[in-house]
């Protein structure tokens, strides 16, 4: 029996560093401008990037059904389209082909110059052209965190919180991959005490850890995505740094929810790692006895993935301190009970949709997952290393996420999310 | 000196019925599909479909800068994205070629029959691919309205909402043109004295009267649209049923704004009329003295537009019954303040994206936006000409919403917006 893509027992012939995210089980998706100005859709082992627009026109996707230009593309939309079926051939194909057993490639230098890259001479793009942009708010810490600290600590969770994935409408247009900056942003905010509201920069610069899930298009309206069918129409995660200015978001958001405090920027990881990919790493979610969810929302076996997340600040050309460790597995609603809220209503999803888990706060005060938790709105500061104090993000400094999942045979990463806060916008 | 194409002495050799939304003066913009299959780009005059796709192939827009397949396309957002410079040439040249003094077109039998439908013939689609949909809440006696019946009377508006437009995103994937039945959603909600929540459909499912204006791409991430240039940037407006599920609303919108309760459908007129179009029905929104906004919102001039808003209910079978008489007029924000204090972050705007008005209500209760206010809750039943009664809206019933503006000289409208409740989708 050949083995599974999964098969922790695999090696690639390319060369995976100890510790990557990226050996051979893991074959992620992205996309990627080469040295020669070319965007092509791709994968990632080790250090390398591999083009899979050059390895199908060099045929190595023979017997796969695929149009004939599927990964010489600036996105990934129409592959997700086409379902997990072909998402499965395609990653057991790679596989195969970077397999340490397998000379096919290997052994041909002329195609091998077409289609690995080194990593550092790749520029990586968004991954997919996303319709709509949904955020959950999905943790039972950090709403619990919220709740306390800017309601009433004795009901912190909202009566509807443990009945339903809550959720809300976010903004595309500024969704960025890693490495791009963001500008602190302007915007309206009422200063403590006084009377009228100001304009000017924002002061409470925050990040939130989340991660996001990436859909294919999956019902027509009026359909429902029923909660055991849900994983069927997730093509993949990434890790998510959903920007947010506390400030701007405490004076706009009644009734209807942030806006301007979050649709300057979010930043994602460029590579969309498979729920193939982190099938091993499932694991049992918060008991959702008390209360038992309507049944639209009951789940059985695990939903959960274990996956280990890190929050670093980088201040401008300094070193960089670690100043979260959270994981995935800590969220109360699982990425199924979204979508299956999400479309009880019979909303419509789309190839390219992008959801986001919401803020992933721990139960401990080092593994919340923002800067408003971490100094509990600025209280507590956090000391980095180089001495200086944070209550927020401070311009200059980079904020990264990392995730990954990790068993005694494999490690399967997400790379990072890495983005740079810069001065407000001048002209 | 040549007529412009606003000049309400201007007459076509089409024919226009009397009161017709249509006239040479109005020149919308829409995509429609022609009996032969054909998808293209195109305006109306009076009852007829004219192709704008035939006529860039037969040359008529010679001499305007164009893609050579322009108007050959199933959206808009290219064109659009050409900017206002070019959005004028092109109807300054379809109100040339349509004048009842021009024959160029008029005597050519075997172009006509290429160029010009009866409306009865064609298919009209959704005019544009919406990247980002933001509605916005700026009827200032709607927000009265729903403050007094869901919060305090005393403080019916919040605090923030006379300092700043406020706005929330939607959901792109549900908006569909006129026509497109839409089926009552299920959700979640808790009844009346229930501790604990139900699933079914929604009880109370009503329209929102609405209008939206569809933008180009303005700006680069980062960058602000100053409220002085914001009309620039908007190509046109349309009619916009923002359907609402206020059961289902009222349980999930705290604290993060309305999701499911809004994203089953919203409903659009198919023809954008464009800001050009709309110039003589400027008129003065209401003050904004007290209090001020702050600068970056502060307005000189007549930015709002006197159009004349209705809406009617059909049963099923039945005759239409006019409920509401409302006036875009009304809205306390402009469009240009909308948009200016959308971008005050740096958010970046697209081409292509859509941003509601939120409900528009008048000062009397006939003119009120939604069956919420109009029926204050339900406690006042509306009677249809049928004798039938209406809290909210059956399975079955046709929501209708028409919008015109209207002078002494000129009548420049927009049709219609027209969509059936149908009974909850059953697989």
């Amino acid at each position: 029996m050949p083995l599974t893509a999964n098969d922790p027992s695999r090696k690639s012939w390319l060369n995976v560093p100890k510790d990557s995210d990226f050996p051979i089980q893991n074959i992620p998706f992205g996309v990627f401008i080469t040295k020669d100005d070319v965007v092509t859709i791709g994968t990632r082992i080790g250090d390398y990037a591999i083009d899979l627009g050059a390895l199908q026109q060099l045929n190595y996707f023979e017997g796969i059904e695929l149009t004939d230009d599927m990964f010489m593309q600036d996105t990934l939309n129409d592959f997700i389209s086409d379902g997990k079926k072909t998402w499965r051939l395609v990653r057991n194909r790679i596989a195969d082909l970077f397999d340490v057993t397998n000379n096919e490639l290997k052994d041909n230098e002329e195609h091998k110059a077409v289609v690995i890259f080194n990593m550092e001479d790749v520029e990586m793009q968004l991954p997919v052209l996303i319709g709509d942009y949904t955020d959950f708010y999905s943790s039972r810490e950090h709403a619990t965190n919220v709740g306390i600290m800017f309601r009433d600590p004795e009901n912190a969770l909202l009566p509807n919180w443990l009945h339903l994935p809550v959720g809300y409408h976010g903004r595309s247009s500024t969704i960025v991959p890693s490495g791009i900056p963001v500008h602190r942003p302007y915007g309206q905010t009422l200063p403590p005490g006084a009377e009228k509201p100001v304009y000017g920069p924002s002061k409470l610069v925050d990040f939130e850890l989340e991660m996001a899930f990436i859909t294919t298009d999956a019902n027509v309206m009026g359909e429902q995505i029923p909660v055991e069918e849900a994983e069927e129409h997730i093509f993949g995660m990434v890790l998510f740094n959903d920007w947010s200015a506390r400030d701007i978001q405490k004076w706009e958001y009644v009734p209807l929810g942030p806006f301007l405090a979050k649709n300057f920027a979010s930043s994602m990881s460029p590579w969309i790692v498979t729920l193939d990919a982190l099938e091993s790493f499932r694991t049992q979610g918060p008991s959702q006895n008390d209360p038992q969810p309507l049944e639209y929302l009951q789940q059985e076996g695990a939903h959960a993935f274990d996956i280990k997340l890190q929050v670093a600040i980088e201040p401008e050309n300094g070193e960089e301190t670690v100043i979260s460790n959270s994981n995935f597995k800590y969220m109360y609603w699982s990425m199924a009970q979204q979508l299956a809220h999400h479309t009880v209503n019979g909303c419509r999803i789309n190839s390219g949709d992008l959801m986001g888990s919401g803020t992933i706060s721990g139960p401990t005060p080092d593994s919340f997952g923002s800067m408003l938790e971490l100094t509990w709105g600025g209280k507590n500061p956090i000391t980095l290393k180089d001495g200086t104090e944070r209550k927020f993000i401070n311009d200059g400094d980079s904020v990264i996420m990392r995730g990954y999942c990790e068993n005694d045979e494999v490690r399967i990463g997400f790379g990072e999310v890495c983005s740079k806060l810069l001065a407000p916008y001048k002209k």
